[in-house]
């Protein structure tokens, strides 16, 4: 009886071992997913500005993806995931806190994923909703100020109303519902985008008393590869949000994320069709984005087919609220604030209206305080942030500088040659 | 006794869910990097055709990704994998089937993956026999004739064909062996392309007195990112094909499947060097793609050094059958008939050559039949298809528009400014 | 009684199992994301030279994966990884042994992969150290010595210093520490390109008497791709040379491996203002992969503050070591040899400095005599080589070709049209 008692201890132990290998190997492939999100964007973005600005906008990617990382590691993990304890703003020290075993590591979350998985998969998350701002203000932000901006932003903003949900603060308290962050992190980025987009000013010639001149991007190729691998990685964005490699949810969530995403296309090419009267490619990739992030809140508790349609008026919006901000002459390069911003809006919305949550999670109400606190909190700091650096240094780069290009102005070098 | 009875019980049951994640994580990886393959195509395609087409082919290649995922969901996954009833041509009914249990998702394939895994891995597959058609009919085909051309090829002729094998239809109760779709995928894929590049004819000004006229890809770079992604996407191509984890099965797809891309660049750098005295890259990039189709159908049954042969040999086809198509006049512009078609012809062939599938799989005369087979429904439905698309509406723009680019024709846009 | 023993055998055969598929699974996904950077190196370089000689530079790059792989599966593995018998040279024989089971594979490395898991992520590693030259020299040599060099570089010069330290041989033995190949590949790479590029000789134009002459890359995006994808991949570089799915030590390897990109960005951005008072972008991509080269030797066994400070050494170092080799009229047009050489051998010797390994293991005369061993073996082996191609085919172009560009001169094509 010994025998056989010790022999299923010993298995039981084993077994255990192996999920805790899965579940851990899951995480750290979604974060290689989310890592290449920022590549994404960088594409994106390059893509769709001016040929003259492109090294500028790499230039700004390849840093916020580094300051963020750093700072989250210091200050913004901490600030988003208290622990039990709290303290000032729920602040509970700088850097990582050493693991208290021998390893340096511990197990974490009931055995699903180390303490390290889980900071590097929520720190590849945390530079995005800069990220999403530098679109935005791309073509006539001064470098160093954004990178100020950016420090701040996702040092501060972003891990306090990261922590009201995600970390068990008072929104999460009160049944708000965000799966992988539909608000928490695109709406966030899109409220600075929005922020930044209004103290700058559209570009200069943007605007005319002729109408809208449309500034077209200077490569589409290398907007398209940016899109395709957002899509990519936001499998990982996504489905690393189920936290463990639960086979239900993640392949339930892989199926949401992916019809979404085609949906949002094909919405976005039928609105935009019959508004602009062309095959825009922009707008379709503009749609598919719109898609990933209208599901982003809810795609481990809708339908595949709510999945579609909540993806597919993501993508009708896109060009009508391209249009909107157009009119409002808020001038965005890339189209950030309808894709993170409205988006992310109408994805936390659609949670009230098609997730299987159960009672007490994502009701209309609590999911719109949800936006407004949220976006009350993050505008309001963007805008101040933005605002002093404009009155103490200036944001705006020279009128002479914005038409011979950043490149030139900021870098001293070409994208092309 | 009982406790060790109780503990060996949860033991085994936590050891087989252990097993579970694994194998499900792996197939939803398997899927990301199928996924991936898209932007491959994407990228190859808009290298190897002309500046003013850029945006035409990433359009359709955006616009195919959606269009196949949806179109999959709704009709073809129930047409492929009818289950045991069967029905009218083996379709099982619209949409995916709400598995019986609370959770919306059942175990599936003893354990090894979710039904909705099942789905997204094959949902994946799915678009690419359209976007292998978009390169061959690229430059010169009409956007939305061809956007229905894909629906009902994506939604009835893929679905039927892979039901015959992969559905447990008669070919597979014949033995024919196709393992991860060098005919299922790629042939069939070949053979629209085929059709369609007949019905259109060629480009104007590749066929002239003097000759042929090369009509260089714009942007090799673009081309080989989109070789790189491809190759890298086959390893889940392949390796999730196992439909498992199963160590011994994937790595040794994953060494057969690197081995026959590199003796397919070597075979076509080689034969393309005698025959054209020259280091061409995009035929080394073509023979990388010919020795990953021919391996596709027995990447789980040879051993490295047959998966060696089998891509040097698909890489020597290459050169060859690119020759051979320009001297019919049949114009691909991304080669997609020579890699797709002609070298999952040999793959499917090498089967019955290379393969240790033992007695009753993968003859030499039912492995024919089964690419005789799929290569007449299939050519014959793509061209009844393209062939009442021309009459009804056209497939093929205007002159004066192919001169100046469907770029501006389609989309009133251009791919760089 | 009986019932429970069997039932717990099982179990804990079971668990056993779903050990083996998880830690597999992990070794088979970080071999893709090592064979990714093949792309990244790819885009890098053909970022970093002139538009006229793109064609070429992809050439290299396709082909040195290809040959790589297939002259690692016949000699260097076998060569690197002798087993318990050794022979002469330590070489194990032509090819990859048969495995002796019925399957052709066996279990290996005590349960955590196959044989072919094995081979096919050490083959993937193999080519990076040709990659590493071809940056080195590029624009100027002739393709055929070029792979002629590279084909006996990976096939004898790696897999022998290689052995030294990863097969077992005397380096290891005398507790040299080199994790993942800050030494083993990327100084290897690195002497391979000092000796090339010195006697190549300076592109014609870079050194005048007005002094040095900036030759630009030609697109920047396709550098930042590279890097971001380099970056990617390096995920699975350091996290599957952990040999195993082991929670604590890829998520360990996953946060030093980040953070020491971040801070290799950030130390190169401060140093190359300071110096060249401007915003490189391409000092920041190499900055990060001299932080990730810095790293590569102990990502498993440092602290996350001590890969913060070996990164940020590292991109200081970048800006301080191109400048040095262009004092020493060493042209470069990568930096391949900043990047790997001088980074690689800063890793190295951090390794002694920061490591907790214990007392037998990474002492800095140890870790000393392996860099100056290595080194020594290499690149007089490189340097041999070389020179014999020089004198008996010649490697550098005529001055004619160099100036109208290799893609005219070698290729006959173009990379843009």
């Amino acid at each position: 009886m010994n025998e056989s008692l010790e022999l299923a201890r010993e298995a039981l132990k084993a077994a255990n071992e192996a999920k805790f290998l899965a579940n851990n190997t899951w995480m750290l492939v979604a974060t290689v997913l989310v890592f290449i999100m920022h590549l994404g964007f960088a594409a994106l973005e390059a893509g769709f500005v001016q040929r003259k600005n492109v090294v500028n906008i790499l230039f700004k990617n390849v840093m916020i993806v580094s300051v963020g990382l750093l700072s989250y590691y210091f200050i913004g993990f901490n600030l988003m995931y208290p622990g039990i304890e709290g303290g000032f703003l729920a602040f509970s020290g700088f850097g990582l806190t050493n693991p208290p075993d021998a390893a340096g590591l511990i197990e974490y979350a009931d055995g699903s994923y180390t303490y390290y998985t889980d900071f590097i998969f929520q720190g590849m998350f945390a530079a995005t909703c800069c990220t999403i701002v530098s679109g935005a203000v791309a073509e006539r932000i001064k470098l160093l100020p954004f990178l100020i901006f950016c420090l701040l932003f996702v040092t501060i903003a972003y891990p306090i109303t990261g922590y009201w949900k995600w970390g068990a603060g008072w929104l999460d308290a009160k049944g708000f519902y965000d799966f992988a962050g539909s608000t928490l992190v695109h709406s966030v980025g899109g409220w600075g985008a929005l922020a930044g987009a209004i103290l700058l000013g559209p570009r200069s010639g943007k605007y005319t008393e002729d109408g809208i001149r449309p500034i077209p991007g200077h490569s589409m190729p290398l907007a398209t590869v940016g899109v395709f691998l957002l899509w990519f990685g936001w499998f990982g964005f996504n489905g690393g949000s189920v936290l463990s490699a639960d086979p239900d949810l993640v392949s339930l969530v892989f199926v949401t994320t992916a019809v979404a995403a085609a949906a949002g296309c094909l919405g976005s090419f039928v609105v935009s069709k019959l508004i602009f009267e062309t095959y825009d490619l922009s707008m379709a990739l503009n749609g598919i984005l719109g898609g990933l992030v209208g599901i982003t809140a809810s795609a481990d508790g809708v339908s595949p087919l709510s999945a579609m349609l909540i993806g597919c008026i993501a993508g009708c919006i896109i060009p009508l609220s391209v249009s909107f901000f157009d009119r409002l002459k808020i001038d965005d390069p890339v189209g950030a604030t309808s894709v993170h911003l409205v988006c992310g809006i109408w994805g936390t919305i659609a949670v009230a209206l098609f997730g299987n949550y159960g009672e007490d999670t994502g009701g209309l109400g609590i999911q719109l305080l949800g936006i407004v606190a949220i976006g009350a909190f993050t505008f309001t700091f963007a805008f101040i942030i933005f605002f002093l650096i404009k009155i103490l240094v200036g944001i705006r780069v020279e009128e002479i500088e914005e038409r011979k290009g950043l490149d030139l102005g900021e870098h001293q070098a070409l994208a092309y040659t």
